[in-house]
């Protein structure tokens, strides 16, 4: 079973379609224009890689807990508009979710979730290249307005839609063999590594990539500028960072560089 | 006679002021401390090319019936700030809408609408440079908060601002010469093709632009990745893309290109 | 004695962390989840480059007046966020403003303000380096929803905080000696002289920078496009611009570059 939440009046939109169209604005324009209910539409991010769906999932996955529960939250990141790609509309943890069968919302989801697959008779006037604005945000509005998900479409069977995948490092011989998953506006290179995996000491490890010895630290301020750091950053994740510069350029990696972490000897 | 609509409570704005700068939020501060009535402001989009009125209205033209009736939509995109051209305040099916007279609301008027001049006394302390701010935020928190057309100016006769122009294509021996009118986001061409012109099977029709010949799909998910196709595309325009691609860094064309569209021999 | 306001129910957003990651959606999820009272959050920008803070108080500097009394003005420019950096919540002319005890307040504040040092037990859990999201919206959060500052940390004495610097011209012999403190998107260059220095006719002096003279003009629009003029801009600025053009790009000078005014002859 999972959790029911009063909606909140809150719809967070996470797409690939940038801020130099109004094809988000139009989207917010249906929300408004539909939802009784709607109190706030927050960006999450609207510069997605084109068509990059794990980067969305990297996004979505940290940042919908921070949201009040019964927030709805539309991702759109869909190469597959148009084909017969199925909607999702799911619940996990009393938030509701809006998005295409495309893996994107896999990493998130657990079996106890409610995911039901959106009837496209909820749209109004399709056509058949915008769904953001002419499927997701009309169902998104009905979510604000208490629809249930029953009201939206047939529920699936638990793994009855995309898993996606999300990199996870390996641990080999108390070696951790992981990979940047996600190279930040500052340049700071995140890794598939939860924190947690380094215990309560993480300055007992040191981080290798690109042939260079990283050492931990706690914060971006604790070490000078122009210095390389590894710490666990704000997304609970190991990054590899530069003090007041950018890793990334600094090293030349870009995401799916791998990286090694061991215990300093 | 217009259709007079209840204020809806959302403003939308479209400038081309960027977001680097703290003018946008600047406006939205004027907006949230003047309007009373006030419920949501929602960017169109502040990237138009600096002081390109005719991008501000294709933007405009595309996204302002998606939201709701009595929605205020504010433009500016105003290469006469400072000079003594007119600031135009005008109801059009329900919707209200400010924006210099340059040209940009042209398109978007009809003759039976109503369209005023506004004073400039409605505006407090104006400088010289900023009116998006001085005098336009004002202007349109007035509307959210009830005030009618004549409260703000003298009603113009029809023709009595700036027609604009959109550009339209010419048929001729059943040939359609058409051009780019817009390249958005993902590199997509936008025509100044009305999807209506192709009839009810758009796929009896073949584009061709820069010498290369494009066929018709129906959207961009039912074509290889990396194949061009023309398609009608969600401001219901023909549009020339490339499935999972740019078909403006494709075909190395740009805004005013030209395109034909044939029927198929 | 500083002016008590009722709360607005806006925020302000003010950071360095760009719109391509979920950062600053992630600080209005936990104003939403936290602030009853929240009406609105409005970005002033998110673009001031990397841990410039004398660019965020720029910004804010010429942004805060704008909004209704009893906004919570939030800015995160904070190089020294995980050190012992003390964070402000203080009160002026009505507003309240949150931001981090390294001068970015300090040419906004003055003595009689109240400023308080943010007592870091406001937050819930902290992580090390995202204090946007940990520890400064919860605390505007609260200011929200009515606490006061007392109820957030303690007093600080007058010149207790960091004053910060804000480049100031000197006047020597009747010649105006500026810098430029800001170059905006169009390629403005905003002076650090305040229009008033100019006395009641602008146009009775001229600039010189970069060893072009340019003379005073009342707006852009004034004078023919691609003509250098120097005006009083919307921030009550000394200013130099090309109209229709970057008067940056034309002239090859950004922040810091000298310029001279002085009295026609």
């Amino acid at each position: 079973m999972s959790t029911t939440a009063k909606p909140s009046g809150v719809v967070t939109l996470l797409t690939d379609f940038g801020l130099r169209e109004a094809y988000v604005g139009t989207m917010k324009g249906v929300l408004w224009s539909r939802a009784r209910a709607l109190r706030a539409v927050v960006d999450l991010t609207h510069d997605v890689p084109p068509q990059d769906v794990s980067a969305a999932t990297f996004h979505l996955r940290h940042a919908w807990s921070w949201f009040p529960a019964g927030t709805v939250h539309v991702a759109v990141v869909d190469p597959g508009v148009g084909t017969d790609r199925a909607i999702l509309v799911a619940r996990h943890e009393g938030h509701l979710f809006v998005a295409p069968d495309n893996g994107l919302l896999g990493p998130i989801l657990r079996d106890g979730d409610a995911v039901h697959r959106l009837d496209a008779a909820a749209s109004v006037r399709a056509s058949a290249t915008f769904h953001g604005r002419d499927v997701f945000a009309p169902a998104a509005a009905r979510l604000v307005d208490g629809a249930s998900l029953d009201d939206l479409g047939d529920a699936l069977e638990p793994g009855g839609w995309e898993q996606g995948s999300a990199s996870r490092a390996r641990v080999e011989a108390g070696v951790i063999h992981a990979r940047v998953v996600h190279v930040d506006h500052f340049g700071n290179l995140v890794l598939d590594v939860p924190g947690e995996a380094l215990g309560a000491d993480p300055s007992a490890w040191s981080a290798e990539i690109a042939g260079v010895r990283v050492p931990f630290a706690k914060t971006y301020g604790s070490v000078a500028g122009g210095t390389l750091l590894a710490l666990v950053d704000s997304y609970g994740s190991v990054e590899i960072a530069e003090s007041g510069g950018s890793a990334a350029g600094r090293l030349a990696v870009g995401r799916g560089a791998q990286a090694t972490i061991r215990r300093n000897a």
